[in-house]
């Protein structure tokens, strides 16, 4: 998951170099960066951060998929497969090949589990119900290791982000055997408040 | 709703103004507006849309308020309310506020009802049900007019955008009455060809 806190301030006009200035532009509600010179109006939104939840049947028991992270934030951390969505892809696309780039594994993508809203770092999470398909898993560059854990094996005080801590929490409060892994809900929740750990 | 094409080009860098490249950076797979002096990696996501499917019960019928559209794209044409997320609201805020701008109704949100891809405009589009309060509609400055609609009464070949227009068909597959509003599931699709309009 490489969340890369990108600098939402800008100095200059990508269109035309000039200086831009903070300011509500007209029939608007929101302050914007504005182009002083050509006018042009750069809007920023939050961005979207895709992952899965790839769960692997051990003689009937569950494990999921964890990858630990090899950048920052939160090095060493344990984190669900999951990274930031790009242009021209659908967000199951982008789990797909999130889960692939992080831990090399082969899922099949179920529907869509959970949504997490965290407003302070202009992001939402989503994560998809995976069925992983075979062992050949292998850490990509931004992953330490990769592990299969069950529920109570899960290093929970170790988990890199609360998206997936929350995402972990719901889905073991209603599977408990790979066949009771198919929710009757999406789960939304809001995280409002970072605890005092940056970009968590 | 608000669907400026924002132009996912750009030519100087924010940062410092000078001229940026199209590469990709080591360690990355995709290209990106890269500075040749600064080194800034301008990264582009796609933009999440949010909107609500305001239900009023009209003596045991269900009706949907809808807004005619008073800016391009798509002009003249019918929407459910709904506009781009801004940074540092949620999901819901976002439908929230996009609702009141759009159409003045005082609503009460529920689930998130649907979750449409549209790959080629770099959008992800979420619709939440929700129960309109009382009939004090207004066009907001994006609209031509507001009004209610039963199914039949809909004008389906007037649908501003395909988002909406499956959103509102997906929820009449289901939704016969008041009472049988509450669905089941959330519903996903993806839009993965433009029709001959311009960002439908």
């Amino acid at each position: 998951m490489l969340l890369h806190l990108q600098k939402s301030d800008m100095k200059f006009c990508s269109e035309c170099a000039h200086p831009v200035s903070l300011k509500i532009p007209p029939d608007d509600s929101h302050l914007r960066f504005v182009c002083d010179r050509c006018h042009t109006i750069h809007y920023q939104n939050p961005k979207v951060v895709v992952g899965s939840i790839p769960v692997w049947d051990q003689e009937g028991k569950i494990k999921i998929l964890l990858c630990r992270r090899a950048i920052e934030p939160r090095y060493g951390y344990w984190t669900l497969p999951a990274g930031f969505m790009e242009n021209g892809e659908t967000t199951s696309q982008a789990a797909m090949r999130e889960t692939r780039e992080e831990s090399g594994a082969n899922i099949e993508l179920h529907e869509l589990f959970s949504l997490l809203n965290v407003p302070h770092v202009d992001q939402v999470h989503l994560f998809y119900r995976a069925t992983l398909l075979d062992l050949n898993y292998l850490a990509g560059t931004e992953s330490l290791e990769v592990a299969l854990f069950s529920e109570s094996e899960i290093p929970w005080d170790e988990i890199a982000f609360l998206t997936s801590y929350h995402t972990l929490k719901f889905f073991f409060s209603e599977a408990t055997s790979p066949e009771t892994v198919t929710p009757s809900r999406l789960y939304c929740h809001d995280i409002l408040r970072p605890l005092n750990l940056k970009n968590l």
